[in-house]
């Protein structure tokens, strides 16, 4: 890996947050970032070498080989619109759903989607999370496969389809998840017990899913055809009827299956 | 802890097969297995030291201290009613809905709640497992605590009301997170793309949940607000009419929180 790579962010939430420091860490020096907030695009030079805060999405004279829009997907288009880039930068989003050609008319663009979760107050192991990577020709996938293999082991090729099916069942198994946990937790403090309690079984669940499989691994009242257990839980419900409503809906998909 | 404790289970399903053996590991023998299906309490036997399998639920010559009943929480009034007991043994059942007041008119009884999911296909690390205790009175319970505390570091004391909330906040938190993880798992199979690229993001999500808490860990295209997105999503969705509706119900849960 050459020292000299560069790189740029448009964008200074979650993903630019994490990603920027460790590109920086790997080697590849961060040069300027743009955020419409710029109070938040100074914070994020503020964890860099040297990089600068641009006041708009002006990249003209960037020295960047990749510039890197980590933004809102409903944002992407406007971002571009406005974008000024030189011939000789690469721009990439990071969007699971966005497809490739949101980047056409740019001369060289690509893809570089973290299958990953990301908080600025959790760092993330960047390592073991997989990147799919797309570009608008081979010696652009090429340059954008250098640059996130320093970053992470994990590197595939995909589609724009096969990125929208990552996204759609990342969905499923991170923000939804993470919203029953949310659910189960506020069940817990209304009865005054801690989450702490839930932190064994919740580890299982995702070490049994990943042993056997999702479907080999499901246990509960539903399955088991518990049918006394299950209207207690519901009754239990009766007072949150949109929670009530979604044990129901839940339950009925698990009794389906066998 | 003197090694002259005696136990012994009513059921052969994934909480006897668990339970049994960790029991006889940490030092208290295994007397007596009934399951309705006699097969079943055989196949247990065999994992234990010189258990037998009885023909029917008659442990009136038992030598047990504790009779753990095992079962479904439909069958355990059944149970109850067919069981024969010595006035020395305690029974207990390791429901999580199921009242104290099931054992009802047992000489002493009480309840032993492991929060775990059980499969006979994957060996639990019970030391790290959630007891919740329940006696007829203290010195019932006190024994109960004895005999768990062989097996487990994390013992609570709950009444039925603290049980039926730790119940209802674990299916959100294991069976349904379970059944997200087997949506996620088809979603990838239909796209004809791997599980494991997943597993990283699920460890994340529940690390971050842990560490934060799930309220503070949420992300996601909902909680940004990243309307194109979603849309983008339930089309994908839409020849999926239920898993679009589980969707549209979850989006709309997160999409009111701020």
């Amino acid at each position: 890996m050459p020292a000299s790579y560069k790189i740029s962010f448009v964008g200074a939430g979650n993903v630019a947050w994490n990603l920027a420091p460790a590109f920086e860490n790997a080697g590849i020096k961060v040069e300027e970032i743009y955020s419409r907030n710029k109070d938040h695009a100074q914070n994020l030079t503020h964890r860099l070498y040297d990089a600068i805060a641009l006041d708009c999405p002006d990249f003209s004279s960037s020295k960047s080989d990749v510039i890197v829009i980590a933004v809102p997907d409903d944002y992407i288009s406007e971002v571009v619109a406005q974008l000024q880039v030189p011939d000789h930068s690469i721009v990439v989003h990071t969007s699971g759903t966005a497809p490739l050609e949101v980047l056409d008319g740019i001369k060289q663009f690509g893809v570089m989607y973290p299958l990953q979760t990301f908080s600025k107050s959790k760092a993330v192991q960047l390592d073991n999370v997989p990147f799919f990577l797309e570009g608008s020709d081979e010696q652009v996938y090429e340059l954008i496969e250098i640059l996130v293999s320093a970053v992470s082991k994990h590197i595939y090729r995909a589609s724009s389809a096969d990125r929208l099916s990552l996204h759609v069942a990342a969905v499923f198994a991170c923000n939804f998840t993470n919203h029953l946990y949310g659910i189960s937790d506020n069940i817990l403090k209304q009865a005054n017990l801690p989450f702490d309690v839930l932190k064994p079984l919740i580890a299982e669940t995702m070490e049994k899913a990943f042993l056997l499989s999702p479907a080999e691994a499901q246990t509960g009242p539903a399955v088991r055809k518990d049918v006394k257990t299950l209207e207690k839980h519901l009754s239990y419900l009766s007072g949150q009827p949109a929670l009530k409503d979604l044990y129901k809906i839940l339950t009925k998909r698990l009794l389906r299956k066998e």
